[in-house]
């Protein structure tokens, strides 16, 4: 780790959220915000995004709230989306090939250019103008591609085995879609989509 | 709430994935395991393990730890997830058509007995054995199969109007995929499927 302080994750996490909610004002030309106004919308306290904005060193004008544009452009510095970064997708198939195509990701700091599957069926057909490409090329593709993330959309009985393979092609991140917890080395980072998670919340609250 | 004690959301989120580890062990005939075994695997402290248990209720016997059978039933429970609630979806793109095929939903709770869609083009057509409907049913559709939960896989600039329709026509719960935070009367719940924010989480950490 380079960083001097590292940023909580649950930070992290609202500052995506801000985000979203600040380029919906952009969009409808307002160009200042408050603590407040934010966190009404998130139906949070606004103490907490100001505490945010303070670990992410972002400051506002005492009395004129904070400028709408800044804002977007510093939480972009921060999450590092001001430029996407390289991603790759194992596992074409019909929740794959939907994320391949999810136009919002590239806003959200990653491209995908590259696409894997193991189906002999379907290496070789371009999705999303990617050609899918087998596993055998996964590690020269990360390589010459400086790829940096990997998102899984892999049954779950061949998660691990492919996760182990992104490993040892030298992958920084992963984000999986299986409904299996990875286990992978502690320098590589993992996500993983917590489907089950939401829907443990709705089922309970409906009662 | 006709609940005497409510359990809090990050407990709940965490139950959903002690039970799809639960599954895996069941699926190896492995049939005890102690809070350290769960907090291992999910890279938490035992002690909140087994403070989720005492939230739930659940009881281990001392020195012999859980029952794996015994767990999946109680926390199935627990999430209403013994017997599955009838969804529909709305917005039947590719985000859409891969989720009515995701066959792990009937484990985490929910069924889908309906499609809809505003494109006469896609209205009429069959996807996953259902029959893609026009909005102008959803009413109709919510009382008639008793449906609880709405997924919406909508663009951005219709999100908003679409969860209008669906309070309307008496929803309890949904499920937003688009990166718009929707706005509902507080009896509704909302979940919102957050990319961004665990896309945040992993270019940050890539630095």
């Amino acid at each position: 780790m380079k960083k001097a302080e590292i940023i909580p994750e649950p930070t992290l996490r609202r500052l995506s959220s801000y985000l979203l909610f600040l380029l919906q004002l952009r969009e409808k030309k307002i160009r200042t915000v408050s603590s407040t106004m934010i966190a009404n919308e998130l139906f949070i306290e606004s103490g907490k995004v100001r505490k945010d904005f303070q670990y992410a060193k972002i400051k506002g004008r005492p009395k004129r709230g904070y400028d709408v544009n800044h804002l977007i452009v510093e939480i972009d510095k921060i999450l590092k989306w001001d430029g996407p970064k390289s991603a790759l997708l194992v596992g074409v198939g019909s929740l794959g090939t939907a994320l391949l195509g999810y136009s919002n990701f590239q806003r959200y700091g990653i491209r995908f250019v590259a696409a894997f599957d193991t189906d002999p069926d379907k290496i070789g057909k371009t999705i999303q103008d990617l050609v899918i490409d087998s596993l055998d090329n996964l590690k020269k593709e990360i390589k010459t591609k400086n790829i940096e993330i990997a998102v899984m959309t892999v049954p779950e009985e061949t998660a691990q085995e492919v996760a182990d393979l992104l490993v040892k092609s030298k992958i920084k991140a992963i984000w999986n879609f299986a409904p299996v917890r990875l286990k992978v080395p502690e320098k590589v980072i993992v996500e993983h989509a917590r489907f089950a998670q939401s829907l443990a919340v709705l089922t309970y609250k409906i009662g």
